[in-house]
């Protein structure tokens, strides 16, 4: 195990407090030796110290956080990245791999100053191999244009992360990404078949294979999907695809009592129903998000709590009608008000535009953190009862929504008329009695969004000291120096 | 890393050829101090030195290898695991965990005698939670057990090794094995969400949490799936479970050409069909497999070289003979005899028990080894005319059968002829051109076997030093005295 020092953060770095027990090696300061290699690795034009550029790469979509990195270097091919990472290994400089900026876990702030490895020039979709559906891609390749790429050949790439038309692929494999229709196709995980990837000290690997089923030494693959960018850098992606889906039915359906929408989920998987989404939202999430895009054509009647967004799919349309009748029926057993069933493109455009622009809209509204407890999927209305019960402990308002499908519950918590007293210190307090209720539960901290940076406080509360150890020596065994996205997980 | 040096096989181990480069840490014998010990945890009558039962734990159903242990310890909770792990780790006695003995690669073999862990006593399933669509359960469970008793709630775990009906789940965990059904339902590790183990140094932990998702941390439930028992013993599982799906329609289709059976297979994905099984038979073995079985009711005119087993599964009838009429149209495109469609609940066991008797019928036969090759699905034709045209040059007659939706071909490479000096010597050299033709293809060389004992002198083809190097220190974090299930995979 290493052990690990408190140092000073970087002088660079804007004047926010410091989260509470980063503890991070000193790291070598970048000097004009190290541009200048930077610059004969990955070309003139693709090594930035300039203001415009280092604030770009400051922030991603995480609360308010900033942190200045000293350079940042955008290498086009694998051998630069191997370049620059034996460089920074042998140099004891900290590099923090960036994607699109889209995570909501701080996974792409670096903490440390240092490089920003910006992979955005990692933008090609190398292959698609219909015969055995598959696609190798580099992982700065934006989700959607990934999606749109492969369903043009027949072929189907699922997980849809919310900020799936401005993500990258690569970002989606390092958080281990899932969205809506992880409920029936499941998550990323579930579809990275191998991957190229370069180790800190700058050696090239494949993590696995280009086959449905593996038994062949420890699963490397798995291992780096959902490391946050901690343990190596991906450069290639190998992913399983499917064959596309023909047809889909939309369905909006308002419940008076959000419990009970919840409780309406858990009915639909016990009769026998795998919808190809089953997202929840209080009234506030969609209230605000239709203020936020502007929507209209829906309905609010004031007594209205929460909303289930029901699709589901598949190739025989009958059987789509007959379930989403049957589905309908399942949820009007409780206390509903007309089901809203989409019946144009546009339609279904603008109820998903809703539900993809909760988070934009919560965060325009008000000072926030966004919280993505997991449970296992029956214990979401108690789920829901004990972060109330926590709100009205702990004064903070909160709006609930996310992949009930999968006891995935995205919380929102607004600062709203909180004190800046109670909100700097009293809420963390809050946070983690709900991380425990969620761990009593069987669930645990993140289910899509990751750790990085903003969640490792919590740790504790998902992982005994056995686990982190295991966790960190692991860590050890790919980035012995901890150069690599330092300041994330651990 | 850790030096490992080579030490003389133990002295109650039968007279079989040294396994090459099998080189081991020296481990203390057992004496009778340890024998007290095992029996004050494990309980008068679970811990043996009897011939009878250490030669029951000296074999699995890999070839003909014998490994005599020293002792078998039979426990029967998690805190004597623990105690057990504690005492072996403290005085460097080796540890095989052992399930129900049907591995295919050896990774039950106790090749440095010690102690066998047998896992029999852990043969309770804890919890079904239907709210929950998940089951907890011991290791020491049937699979089949499992399957039947979740059924009977309505739900369903769909990996199907052939040997479901004696093996035991905990080793499908540690193998990640598959079965027909994987190619529409995945393998084991796609059911897997948690796992109660026991550290080497009798430490207990969960790997993960009971959700669908999570982005908490790294994966250590999808590095022990798979570890083959070298990482830690498993001691409760935690899988999902879907809804029971209640129809299905079973066919099998005789082809002229082999090589055309395995391009129908692909044909049939690129139709957009995924069936709920794909298996390729060679004529050997179905012809092999009906004798043993003493099946009749199947014509075999002598002009067919290969069968697809194919079934389709759903819950609606008409799409399922809609399907299944679309596919037989499909294959039909190829040099086929009449399809035999089984019209009754004992045809299609029959057909079932065909398929999973043939690895068994082969052993009856003759010596033999079997090899599991795994390559992305289209490349199966080109995988089977690879091996006909090896065994001719090679001297060595295969047969070759297996979960070809998957690309999954298994090849049973029978002694027949072979002299005992090519048998020896010359067959490992073929062998190994196989695997590299496979890598050469994007596949690898186990695809749900396991790596064991007998696949590992094969490892340099899949991997090079670096992955090797990055797998053997994650042994190390765990197992840094190498005490647990040694000479395996590495």
């Amino acid at each position: 195990m290493v052990f690990i020092k408190l140092v000073a953060r970087h002088p660079f770095a804007p004047p926010k407090p410091i989260i509470p027990h980063l503890c991070i090696m000193p790291f070598k300061k970048i000097d004009q030796e190290d541009i200048s290699f930077f610059i004969s690795v990955s070309g003139n034009g693709y090594v930035h110290t300039d203001e415009e550029q280092l604030s770009r790469c400051a922030s991603d979509h995480t609360e308010d956080l900033h942190y200045l990195p000293e350079v940042v270097v955008q290498p086009d091919t694998t051998d630069q990245v191997a370049a620059i990472m034996r460089y920074c290994n042998t140099h004891y400089i900290s590099v923090t791999p960036r994607g699109a900026g889209t995570g909501l876990s701080g996974g792409a702030l670096p903490v440390t100053g240092g490089v920003v490895l910006d992979m955005k020039r990692f933008n090609r979709i190398l292959q698609v191999d219909s015969r055995n559906f598959q696609v190798t891609t580099e992982p700065g390749v934006i989700t959607q244009e990934l999606q749109e790429h492969v369903k043009a050949q027949g072929l189907f790439y699922p997980p849809d992360p919310a900020s799936k038309g401005s993500c990258f692929i690569g970002g989606n494999v390092s958080e281990n990404s899932g969205g809506p229709r992880a409920v029936k196709y499941g998550v990323v995980k579930d579809y990275v078949l191998n991957l190229e990837v370069v180790l800190p000290n700058g050696e090239i690997i494949w993590t696995g294979a280009n086959v449905l089923k593996n038994a062949t030494g420890y699963n490397l693959t798995q291992l780096v999907v959902g490391s946050e960018g901690t343990l190596c850098v991906i450069t290639k992606i190998v992913l399983r695809l499917i064959p596309a889906v023909k047809h889909d039915l939309l369905m909006l359906v308002p419940f008076r009592s959000a419990v009970q929408a919840c409780e309406a989920v858990n009915a639909v998987f016990l009769a026998g129903f795998t919808p190809s989404a089953l997202e929840f939202m209080e009234r506030d999430a969609i209230e605000w998000s239709m203020r936020y895009v502007q929507a209209t054509g829906i309905n609010l009647p004031p007594d209205i709590a929460a909303h289930l967004l029901i699709e589901v799919d598949g190739n025989n349309m009958d059987q789509l009608y007959a379930d989403a009748e049957a589905i309908t029926n399942i949820v009007q057993q409780y206390d509903t008000d007309e089901v809203l069933f989409a019946d144009s493109h546009e339609q279904k455009q603008m109820l998903w535009t809703l539900r993809r622009k909760v988070g934009e809209a919560v965060k325009s509204n008000s000072v926030y953190k966004e919280e993505d407890t997991v449970v296992p999927r029956a214990e979401l209305p108690e789920l829901l009862t004990i972060i109330k019960d926590l709100g009205r402990e702990f004064g903070f308002h909160s709006v609930c929504y996310g992949h009930a499908g999968d006891g995935n519950l995205h919380v929102n918590i607004v600062k709203a008329g909180m004190s800046d007293e109670d909100w700097n210190n009293k809420l963390s307090v809050g946070i983690r009695r709900l991380f425990k209720e969620v761990v009593r539960l069987g669930g645990t901290i993140s289910g899509e969004h990751g750790i990085g940076l903003v969640q490792r406080p919590y740790m504790d509360v998902a992982f005994n000291e056995t686990q982190m150890a295991l966790m960190r020596s692991i860590k050890n065994v790919f980035d012995a120096k901890g150069i690599l996205n330092p300041g994330k997980i651990f």
